[in-house]
């Protein structure tokens, strides 16, 4: 059968007229060589290509062909980003108001889904391995703790539990045994595999969440595997999830005019994961073992991967994603970034206090990562050559400007009000320095990896203050924040 | 300044090396070519290339010079389409609960805001040109007596007025007016100009709603400007709207991964339309004149515009749409469409009951106009042709199946409860035809043009039950509807 895109580019050469949107028609707009190439085939709902809100012809068949190749029921193509299907998942798997159980180092989107349906969140408060800041694997013993608690103390129960797995740093939790706790209370389980849609296809990875039993599960399709930015995919199994609630809530949280260029694109790359098979997947590989051999070498650098300290639930990071940071605290992670960037050319996707990561697809050649290989060898060699000179085994990160980096909290913030009391609330301007003990009114979240140090609703300790006033001050990009201050909720009185 | 397509170009040509996402690195997946061209530059926002949800850099220049082209005090970039515009316009200016004054006719994005925000609506229904069923511009003394009865019977008045103007047939409302009485009330006006992105630019076309007062205003770049699908702009002027409520609410709906092909489009188009002023539109508008004059010659078929009968509202549709129908009611819309498409090759836009619909733009040719203008000389000789041999005036609808369609209701439907309510009621399955009496707990959505006939909470009637029956008979798509089934709250007891 015809491909998506093969149907759209037999539409561009045909002779067919165009009265129809986007108002491009088709043809180029000015000397804009790529975009006009995109406008080849980029249509509207037009005869013959179907309708995403309520498919029948060929984009039903390429989002049947999509289940099939991740083993779901049901797959959805979204347009918006991951960000819709976990919008959409958690607010078809809750009611307003509802109680959700809900992994700390969740995206952001799902805390704007806790505000939208107004929900009471418990959160899942990972380990965190400490060498390197780095957050574990939801532990399964937790969520039962916390089910049994619930259910044992007669408060409303959780509807729904949402994990991310894997994390921006490529942790992976084990779903297989989440499913199994979460479904013996009769609970859904979201899995935000965002990071993780190349799942599955080769036996490097772990197994996708579809099959290991999450009811509702979103992939990102342009973070880990060729297709573009925004094409993601939802997928849903079994009888615990409304489907035609889900339904509702895709076609309320993505345009009514989805673009045919992403959907091709989407199509396109499942098409070639599924015709390649895990022969695909075999370059990327090779390239991340010459990357972890060389780097096994290196004094000061480390790939970060196992051995793990023994209360580490985490069992691998998966390969897809490169993890990088100096093992002794010698460099941070901003600073290896942009050396990276500056001097050798070499993009990271981003910064984080202690490391560095970097993601890894089939797309990779062998010539980016010997430059990769290259500069970390002669970073690495600079290092030690720095500290020779200084003469003593000096600590880059913890003595910038005299401050020790507070290490990532695992002391939940206690929540006065829900996110929506919270971002409804009437509010104040506060000055960071001088917020703790007030309630925040808006999320502060380092982006990336967006997920929020605080939520609207919760309390400020001087550890979050700290926190946050460490990474502004590292050069990250920490979102609720303008000039050093915040919106916390005016309290009547004050 | 470079423009942020130049931008990406220079990336790509870079030798920079990317560890980042997207996955495909900028390189072509298989021989998809068009897509290949797009890959090129799309990026994610890495260094130098700012951020959509904080911006500060590139994209915030490219948002001012939109606005600055608009005449808004700010402009948002929009990657999901003006869905998100109108979701985060509606939740931005209401809080939950709140009532909200609505025209019936207005897009599902904003019945979607009413169900997320549960507002109480009170429409505004349109009067109807009966000759061709199109609903005419929304009338500002109704909205003035509205807000009236509100504050005068001391129920809670609504906190925004959202009006669709220009509609997808091209009839325009008067903003002006409409904002001196919306303000005058001290509430917030809304605009969905989401086919009215080209006003302003050309004295053909009527002023845009940013510069006749309106609050928010949101455009469609991609439906009638050369842009690609899914961009669109949000427009804010004045004080009576939280921006930072706003931001928070396009945070919500947007992306966390914004497209830069789609943004690198928006800003392209924006800045081709600035460079080249007036001038731009004028070829559009020579082959709208031709097309008129070839069809004032007709018999049956005609460009539908003025005199429009006197106790319309509307004084011009919109020269950017083509409004084709039978006078004699000959052909109807369907048929029309799927002759221009089949026979022609000249795919329309849409297909409505008695006319379809084609948009014209700067991208249109005059090979373009010359097809259609032939297609519909032949297809009205034919219609001649047919009728004497037919020997009498058969009126092609009508007496399809010896169904007579019925004409567009302006008896509003009864709310027995709010949308919100209704679709999270108990609901069962009824057929269409035995439905007349219960309460809808889905939107009945004929799209194109996604206006809804039904809102969820609303009893439906045997009037509004047979112009479902007409549509899905005329082989329209209608949302909502499966198999000649609908979903109704189910009440208890029954």
């Amino acid at each position: 059968m015809e491909s998506l895109y093969e149907q759209l580019t037999n539409y561009r050469d045909s002779d067919a007229c165009a009265f129809h949107m986007p108002g491009h028609k088709r043809k180029p707009c000015g000397s804009s060589l790529a975009l006009s190439a995109a406008y080849g085939i980029d249509i509207t709902e037009i005869e013959g290509f179907d309708n995403l809100h309520q498919p029948e012809g060929i984009l039903k068949e390429a989002q049947r062909s999509a289940a099939a190749l991740y083993g779901a029921e049901e797959t959805f193509f979204l347009v918006n980003g991951s960000t819709c299907g976990v919008l959409a998942a958690i607010a078809a798997a809750t009611g307003k108001g509802d109680r959700i159980l809900m992994a700390r180092n969740c995206h952001r989107s799902a805390y704007h889904a806790a505000f939208l349906q107004e929900l009471r969140v418990s959160y899942l408060y990972p380990g965190v391995w400490s060498d390197y800041n780095i957050a574990d694997a939801v532990d399964p013993l937790l969520v039962k703790q916390e089910l049994d608690r619930q259910r044992a103390c007669g408060e409303k129960e959780a509807a729904a539990v949402v994990v991310t797995s894997p994390t921006y740093e490529g942790v992976t939790s084990d779903i297989a045994a989440l499913s199994d706790i979460v479904h013996s209370y009769g609970k859904i389980l979201i899995v935000d595999e965002a990071h993780g849609a190349h799942f599955g296809f080769h036996k490097a990875f772990p197994e996708n969440a579809v099959r290991q039993g999450a009811d509702l599960v979103v992939h990102s399709l342009h973070k880990t595997l060729p297709a573009m930015t925004q094409t993601a995919l939802l997928h849903v199994n079994g009888g615990r999830v409304d489907r035609e609630r889900l339904r509702r809530y895709l076609r309320i949280f993505q345009t009514s005019s989805p673009s045919y260029v992403l959907m091709a694109s989407a199509d396109t790359c499942l098409r070639t994961i599924k015709r390649e098979g895990a022969a695909f997947w075999e370059p990327m590989l090779n390239e991340r073992e010459r990357i972890a051999d060389k780097m096994g070498e290196c004094s000061h650098l480390a790939l970060i991967g196992p051995p793990f300290p023994k209360e580490c639930r985490m069992k691998d990071m998966e390969p897809g994603k490169l993890v990088i940071g100096a093992k002794d605290g010698s460099i941070d992670g901003k600073r290896l970034y942009d050396l990276l960037r500056e001097r050798y050319h070499l993009q990271m996707e981003m910064a984080a206090q202690r490391y560095v990561v970097g993601i890894l697809t089939p797309a990779d050649t062998e010539e980016g990562t010997d430059r990769l290989i290259q500069a970390l060898t002669e970073i690495d060699r600079e290092i030690t050559a720095g500290l020779k000179k200084d003469g003593k085994a000096k600590k880059g990160t913890e003595e910038v400007d005299g401050r020790r980096e507070p290490e990532r909290t695992t002391v939940p913030l206690r929540a006065v009000m829900t996110i929506a009391k919270a971002c409804e609330s009437p509010f104040g301007i506060s000055r960071l320095e001088e917020s703790a003990g007030k309630i925040a009114a808006e999320f502060i979240t380092p982006y990336p990896p967006g997920i929020p140090f605080a939520a609207p609703g919760e309390e400020l300790t001087e550890e979050i203050i700290a926190r946050t006033l460490a990474c502004i001050h590292q050069g990250l990009n920490v979102q609720g924040v303008e000039n050093n201050r915040i919106r916390t909720v005016r309290i009547e009185g004050e």
